[in-house]
């Protein structure tokens, strides 16, 4: 016996990209950042670490949340800390999603919101998108027992977004919140900070594990209105982030500089991959994110996506049901972008894939 | 509106201990440790630091995991890692307990057990202390509804132990599993990790933040029969633990000559303590832990708990219905414990408690 709750029992459980502990690999399969975090990071760490481990972080995160307000524009109190993303996902769905009632989702898109109304044992309603990765409107529609509405955007793994003026529309016609998962929005043309305080229905999360390069580190945020960030407050952990990723955070957003020079590098080399893996033949839809999307109708992706793994490149091949298979390949550096293209067209010219 | 679901609305929320995060105070109230840790958790972590940050963390901490398999004599598919033991405790209370079921505790204890029923809308049957914290046969009963049940041991507030035969017997005789929390079995005298061998039912969770000195790093691990860590995994964000605290958590473990060093100053100084508050008047059951409780009938406790705040001595008041109200004083450094003490002497002879 497990004694485990039948919701639990009965879960296959979020599968994380392979994150290959040995071996040297090309890594383009989980959207991480090429480049090292801004030289601020690791001096904050450190001299953290010399001030000592033995004391209980700040539960709040406060040094964080004050240099965040100044760049985000509002204040702190706006502001709720988490370890990672993922544990801000997590605490939404707990705060506002009970057993058998429903959470909305998009599809494809990112598999962990399911398996968190899966947790709940909540219902997960997935709307999928239009072929060209616009939102349906019945996204928008009311029902009873919906409670929370995840929407990713840009959203993975087609980099697309939905237009801000659309979510601000869907937020005031559900009859519950809005998360918009702002993973991705640092490459992003957009983002959706002040459309907060225009309505306290809508959620925003952030991480600093893509565009900050600070996946290692485990923090997120989620910026709402203050009656609401008082709500969610009471579901995380006490001490859910660490003094050490507080120190690195915190000075990782105050380096708005390096964002800027690190984004500029991403967005350049995206704009390479995707002209490139154009000209192959792939389609691929524009990227707002730092990864591109690549179809082929009649190839056959997943031999692809398994000859660059032995040649020690990772990339992520997904097929979701009813759309065309594909493959996302995180923007790398340089290098590793000409690695993993020219294995592409190697591929596809010995009729591999 | 705030949209969340009644539960949440209707709680209080937990609240930590004080952590002031400015200000000189001795700090006595959150039972850290007053000595930094080994010295090869800071190097473990700058070496950590210097491979970069921008990769997600291995998801199963197995470094930490194959380190302390060795010590605690088990397999790594017996252990599953945590951010802070507060996460495990998270982790479990999710995995077993449904909205409506029951989560059985001892009281006094730790505030947070409750708590976190309250997040999953399960009822608290909370089974009181003998006078001389004994545990009665109560616990172990059987009902219907009751999924999963807390044991701190040792305890808090009053570092006592349940003896390990009846912990034994609990698990045997309860119909749900018993997590059994060690946050403070390094400074005990037995533990219960060869019981989880004995019976699926029992779970053991740690910490790193009391005897190794780690509050900061947010590190803890569970003790469970494979089938059953396998169930926990499938409740536990993706990456719970950070890549620095995964380094710092393993280089702490593998240090036990360190653990024993610190261990045996602690006991020298918890021993002190309770000879000393005896002598002054108080009540002072034998602490197993790294704090000691002393209660003392016709004295204003909170009085005493303010006076000593004023002089920049935090340590914990706490008044439980039907209890004695007490002090609740960590092992601090010979110094601080002096500083105390010596308050406290002050207070009672000036009629100020």
């Amino acid at each position: 016996m497990s004694f485990v709750r039948p919701e639990i029992d009965a879960m296959a459980g979020y599968v994380p990209g392979e994150q290959p502990q040995a071996g040297k690999f090309i890594k383009l399969n989980t959207n991480e950042n090429p480049y090292p975090p801004s030289p601020a990071v690791n001096r904050a760490i450190k001299e953290r670490l010399d001030q000592g481990l033995e004391r209980y972080p700040d539960p709040l995160a406060t040094s964080f949340r004050m240099r965040a307000a100044e760049v985000l524009g509002v204040e702190p109190d706006w502001i709720l800390c988490g370890n990672g993303s993922d544990d801000i996902l997590t605490i939404a769905t707990r705060a506002f999603v009970g057993p058998d009632q429903w959470l909305r989702l998009p599809t494809p898109s990112y598999v962990l919101y399911k398996t968190l109304a899966e947790i709940q044992g909540a219902d997960s309603e997935e709307v999928a998108f239009n072929a060209d990765w616009s939102l349906p409107e019945e996204f928008s529609a009311g029902s009873n027992q919906l409670r929370l509405a995840f929407l990713p955007n840009p959203n993975s793994p087609s980099g697309t977004i939905v237009p801000k003026a659309q979510i601000a529309a869907a937020a005031d016609a559900l009859p519950c919140p809005l998360l918009v998962d702002e993973a991705y929005v640092d490459f992003a043309e957009e983002n959706c900070v002040d459309l907060v305080k225009q309505n306290d229905k809508i959620l925003v999360s952030r991480t600093l594990s893509k565009s900050y390069g600070l996946a290692g580190l485990r923090f997120g945020y989620v910026v709402a209105q203050p009656h609401i960030i008082a709500q969610l407050m009471k579901v995380k952990d006490s001490y859910n982030c660490d003094a050490l990723s507080i120190a690195g955070a915190t000075a990782a957003i105050d380096d708005q500089q390096w964002l800027q020079t690190n984004r500029a590098k991403i967005i350049k080399t995206r704009k390479r991959m995707t002209d490139k893996m154009r000209e192959i033949g792939f389609t691929v839809p524009d990227s707002q994110a730092n990864f591109v999307w690549g179809t082929y109708p009649g190839k056959n992706l997943k031999a692809l996506y398994e000859f660059l793994k032995q040649n020690r490149v990772l990339v992520r091949y997904m097929h979701y049901p009813n759309y065309e298979p594909g493959i996302r390949i995180s923007v790398g550096g340089e290098d590793q972008i000409d690695a993993c293209l020219m294995l592409i067209e190697t591929a596809l010219a010995q009729g591999i894939a």
